[in-house]
């Protein structure tokens, strides 16, 4: 073994440095620099954090700090094991960007001792990568989305390298396995690298990882199936490790400027099989071998705190001390608590910092979207009712002119789990193609190298490669069938927990909303049935912060449009779109839609028949097939009982529905009387499961009145009405409802009511005989 | 090429019969076997099912058969692509299976015009494998989840042989990614063989696959790396693709039997690599090779209904019932409809047929647990609340004891993603180890080639060995970090359809609970933080049928014991328990822990302070963190408020709060009242988010007066107590919202107002001060 270099002499300072400053975080209160023997009053009363990890995260950052340095690199890192935030806290602080973002945390002693007392306690810092940490865009709390959010920072962003830390841990997970084929998506012409740094550190929270545990012949064959040819850094030698370490960097990187040199200047259209690095080092790396005569270093001991009881334990405390001054922080910090030259040395200057890099702090490279007049693509009814329109398919064809329009800043993308087509999109083919690098054959069609959506059957990936773009400052949209899109229900929540924690940090920027269109929903679900029909991810988004969420339910062609348009100009929020694909009635003119989608509820005058005073029953309506059966039932109730005053309610903008206090597009009380009344019946036919309108309305005065219908939990592969009836949203059943309860009515109409019921069991058994819908249903249109 | 066999002969007879009945069963509504010309009105009037996967997974069961048949073997499948219903109605239909679940659905020409009419038709059967086909354990509707039902389904099954069939659109699912590696957890002494069918049929909905656009040496690659040796059967020439997969199944199965064997009689320790096959064949294979003039059998084109237009088209027509020609019905089925014996004579006997295997029928198979007396783990409190315990430590010593009672059963497992230890469960490991087949070192506890804990760090492969394991007539329980569980929500949706589909078909027999133990929850989560603070899932399994769903929130050792027996002995629900792991008090002695834990909420009398009279205030509870709040906000109220009449309520069994007709636990109405009053304000602290106590009790008449404290997203890294008063659940804030409600108490008690918001104050500084809570609260106790 020769012995380091000056270089790799300085990286190590620095490695020792940041080890230094992570064991700091998780045991010290005080005397930082250790001027005073270690006493267990310098000790923090509860021990929290993840020691395991952090020294090969340190130990990543330190060599990629070198090398950005040496080839004055745009590079970013995304942190898999995001427990690890003492790292990613010790790297920032040591290159100053942390203190840029928090001046009360100086890079001296003072802020020192505030960067360990701040760590995993009250008041301070969460102990994660979190939304807190400058140059993250990645939490990691909850494992499995690091290669995906790489890879959707890397989209669009050629100049870009992100360096990807999995852990082995990590890689267990469903989403992190089929990650690595994001390879086959991303185009080294128009795309920037990922470089994924698989750290097999042999154990998660107790157990052994597969990976670590499988023959080196067969990680090497998963690993080069994915489409990697990776390099192996392995052992626990620091001074071998940094050698081999800058020099497996050193021919990764230069694969990939090769790679890219040949895509951009050759044209070179097979897609590359891109480097990786596997580092196995030990967990716990240079911390304790032993502790209480177990071994700790290179076990799953060292997981979280290997020294458990340094303020009880004397043997503990000294262990600490020892450990600690086996870094040698005299070496490393000078009498003011700021690195040495030689620590500094390493570290990149301004934005190449990772911890500056502007592509992690996505809001401040962010460009508006130049989004086309959505009216110019508005359906032109006579009548309300009089025509019908496919929604999503309209809304493809402005998508396509939103991808025409943004060609240029390359800043929008559409994801979606090969649904893009039968989600009616498929417009958008007119002005891009699907972004694909693997094999393509004469038959395929609309398959691009660079094309502007994104299509791979793991809502997944579609989910974390729109995060990884978003938080790099881009836009985008996510379409799916609504009954999947729980599949990603988690990375949702750690995605609104994200935003919410870094709308409270002044020096993150607002980045571009996270856009849901769940369409191919669940009153429509002809080829499948039961499996495909859940419409309960708006109630999982209602737990969130009301800060973040939106839902709106557009009755129509426009009012979709509408809505899709405020959802792209919007920031930091999660809009969630339900919207239909099948032909149904184009209610609203354009200024009306307009008008509507922006109150996000009002009443259709035009459908009722108030005649100014009170009505006697409200028919309230939120979704695109419940606002049809809505019309008919007014209609059927229009011919059949002429003296009732009904009176048509749509919701579009669901959050409405609210107390103010609740959320910020909640409705005032007042408002919400006028629309609904203080004490006449509502009958309110809902897209979802009902039991959320009551819950978004029980604090209004008139709730006591509201009845509400919804889907169920009734379903199987059958016709759309039928769906309807099975749920009892139906017309027939919703005047029903409304002879039960509007007082006085029901009794002059117990023949209606009969033939109500006698409607119902004929068109059921039509159905059943015929396996299609009665014509009246399927094409019937509002008759006024 | 040489001759076909005889044997193949039929064989391929069998495989032109399932695909005549498949193609049967998409298009006709009547002139089953073709014995008029095709008229359009022998056509159904909307065409829906999925034609491309069908064919493939015909070939796979005919092979199957004809295997199954040679060498005996008690085997079951696992159809990934769910979506190719057509596929297994036709095998059970042929093989006779169906007919014996549905005798209304014969194996004659009556029978078999049934079975094309029904199919995808109203008041039918749905288009997917769903629980309504025999021989099913997994729908796949939603893809993704095949192949860890199919390991779940071998495990402690070591005779049975779990074909499955992945499709290389599923493939692409993150879940279906890392099911590959569940063979580093089956045991081939005593489990049984999983084995893996790729079928490569190149294209989803609308795109490629993946895995079929990758260079061979890629996916062999990656398949090795997985740990498999793949075997490959590529092509469409039916002859040489019959001789092929007949070579191939014969290899494999002999593969399989060497390996059982070795590890069986010869003691073999070391992880064998376990044969798979690889089917390369055309999507939508024996279909028509071109529709319209574009290129459709072999493309995406086919994954649907390859002639959309039968009815209006003649050219589509007469391409049908060319196509259905093309299969030579008039070879396969005599004059009544009946299979003619070269078909029947590739089929197994009796339950040996794939669709009558008793394990994909579980109920049948199913034993009850013998369970241990939980009494003899009771915690003796001298009083309520003068001892703490960890719940979930105390229960892992009963779960020790179930896994000991059942040992020789082998039909018990607990499953989780690494942290079983974590969630203080390990006292499980004095009686067993966890499952593991991949290399083994010294340093390593617990591992075990045989054990009955199966720990990996993916909670979709935890579920989904769990829904097969359960399905197969075992029983189980998967402990998991409470905000994590949203990760598997769209799985519980599926298995909570399937439970309620499988309740409606008597054939069907009732199969053991699905059982989380949800802890590690959002009120302690010290090392992490608020990534890890989500206790939503509760709201998302209550939108599926109540017939389905409990959930219990145990307030102590005792009751969660109680609880967890009562769960072990369940049939067909999902039950969710959430319980802490931390220390916390204990509350009620055994005996009145059972009668609470029956009842599921009830009036804790000793805890308030009512006279005989209605109460002034009741404090209702739901989970260990309220409860504990609850209390000490009661015995606060009993100092400083010595007149004022309290009632504490818990709630143990959430549903008990919901009516009878919402709920079978629901309560009756004077039950409820006679526990909330019907006047009274009800101050509700509950674990959860705080709505869902709304939207269960929004009905009953004293709801106007609830007000209930809960989660509401805020958190980070901080102490316990932190959390509540964050939450606004401390007993501080709780006992300022009784002075806030009670008519008349606030006036009086002005100053103790102040004094709970000085506390409040005082906690917090303190809190953030020394970084962790004040002893007071610590080591609170009931004082009473």
């Amino acid at each position: 073994m020769t012995e380091p270099t000056d270089e790799l002499r300085r990286v190590d300072a620095y490695w020792r440095a940041a080890n230094y400053l992570s064991v700091g975080q998780i045991y010290l209160l005080d005397n930082p620099l250790l001027r005073e023997p270690l006493r267990p009053e310098h000790i923090k009363p509860r021990l929290l954090g993840h020691w395991g990890t952090t020294p090969g995260l340190n130990f990543v950052y330190a060599h990629l700090n070198r090398t950005i340095r040496e080839r004055d690199l745009d590079a970013m890192t995304v942190i898999g094991p995001g427990h690890g935030g003492p790292a990613m806290l010790a790297n920032t602080w040591l290159e100053g960007s942390y203190s840029e973002a928090y001046r009360e945390v100086p890079r001296n002693e003072e802020g020192m001792r505030t960067l360990f007392r701040q760590f995993s306690f009250p008041g301070g810092v969460p102990s994660h990568v979190a939304p807190e940490v400058p140059g993250s865009i990645h939490e990691g709390g909850e494992l499995g989305y690091s290669l995906a959010h790489a890879y959707g920072a890397a989209f669009d962003n050629p100049g870009l390298l992100v360096a990807c830390v999995v852990g082995d841990g990590e890689a267990e997970t469903g989403p992190l396995a089929t990650s690595w084929h994001a390879n086959k998506f991303l185009n080294p012409a128009t795309d920037g690298a990922v470089l994924p740094i698989l750290h097999l550190n042999g154990y998660k929270i107790a157990n052994p990882t597969v990976l670590a545990r499988i023959p080196d012949e067969e990680l090497d064959a998963l690993l080069r199936g994915y489409g990697y040819a990776p390099r192996y850094v392995t052992g626990s030698d620091p001074t071998r490790m940094h050698a081999e370490m800058a020099t497996a960097l050193d021919e990764v990187l230069t694969d990939i400027r090769r790679i890219q040199h040949e895509a951009r200047d050759g044209g070179e259209a097979t897609r590359p099989v891109w480097p990786m690095i596997v580092l196995r080092s030990p967990k716990g790396w240079t911390g304790p071998s032993f502790v209480d005569g177990l071994p700790v270093e290179g076990t799953w001991r060292a997981h979280q705190v290997p020294l458990a009881s340094v303020r009880d334990n004397p043997a503990h405390l000294a262990a600490l001390a020892d450990w600690l001054h086996s870094y040698r922080p005299e070496e490393l910090f000078d009498e003011a608590g700021h690195p040495v030259p030689d620590v500094l040395a390493t570290i990149p200057r301004g934005d190449r910092r990772m911890g500056a890099n502007p592509h992690a702090n996505g809001g401040l490279l962010l460009e508006p979207l130049r989004l086309p007049d959505f009216t110019a693509f508005a359906i032109e009814p006579a009548k309300p009712g009089a025509s019908t329109s496919e929604p999503t398919r309209i809304l493809g064809q402005y998508l396509r002119e939103v991808v025409r329009e943004n060609t240029g800043s390359r800043n929008f993308r559409l994801f979606g789990p090969d649904e893009t087509a039968s989600n009616r999109l498929d417009a958008v083919y007119e002005a891009t193609g699907k972004q694909w690098t693997a094999e393509v054959l004469p038959v395929d069609e609309h398959l691009a190298r660079d094309g502007r959506v994104v299509e791979v059957l793991s809502e997944h990936l579609c989910q974390g490669w729109l995060e990884g773009y978003l938080l790099t400052g881009r836009h985008g949209m996510f379409s799916c069938y609504e009954a999947f899109i729980h599949i990603v229900d988690s990375m949702f929540n750690q995605h609104a927990k994200w935003l919410k924690s870094s709308k409270r940090l002044p020096w993150r920027r607002p980045v571009a909303s996270l856009n849901y269109l769940l369409t191919s929903h669940v009153w429509r679900q002809d080829h499948n049935g039961f499996s495909h029909q859940d419409p309960g991810f708006i109630d999982h988004v209602m737990n969130k912060k009301a800060e973040i969420i939106r839902v709106y339910l557009p009755p129509d062609t426009n009012t979709l449009l509408s809505v899709a348009d405020h959802c792209l100009r919007s920031r930091d929020y999660v809009n969630v779109i339900v919207a239909g694909k099948n032909k149904s009635p184009d209610w609203l003119p354009m200024p009306q839609a307009v008008l509507h989608a922006t109150r996000g509820a009002g009443i259709w005058e035009w459908a009722g028949t108030e005649d100014g005073g009170p009505p006697d029953v409200v028919l309230a309506c939120a979704g695109d097939m419940p606002t049809l059966e809505v019309m008919a039932a007014t209609a059927i109730l229009r011919e059949e009982v002429p003296g009732l005053r009904t009176r048509v309610v749509n919701v579009v903008d669901l959050m409405r529905l609210q107390p103010p206090s609740e959320h910020p597009h909640g409705m005032p009380d007042p408002e919400f009387d006028a629309l609904f009344t203080t004490d006449r019946p509502v009958i309110f036919a809902y897209h979802g499961y009902p039991w959320l309108i009551h819950r978004l309305t029980y604090r209004r005065t008139n709730h006591e009145n509201f009845h509400v219908r919804g889907y169920k939990e009734e379903g199987t592969t059958t016709t759309p009405f039928d769906m309807r009836v099975l749920n009892d949203l139906d017309r027939f059943r919703l005047v029903i409802d409304v002879l039960d309860r509007v007082p006085g009515v029901g009794v002059t109409t117990a023949s209606l009511r009969q033939r109500m019921t006698d409607q119902r069991a004929r068109h059921r058994s039509y159905i059943r005989a015929h396996g299609e819908d009665l014509p009246e249903v399927r094409d019937w249109a509002w008759p006024y």
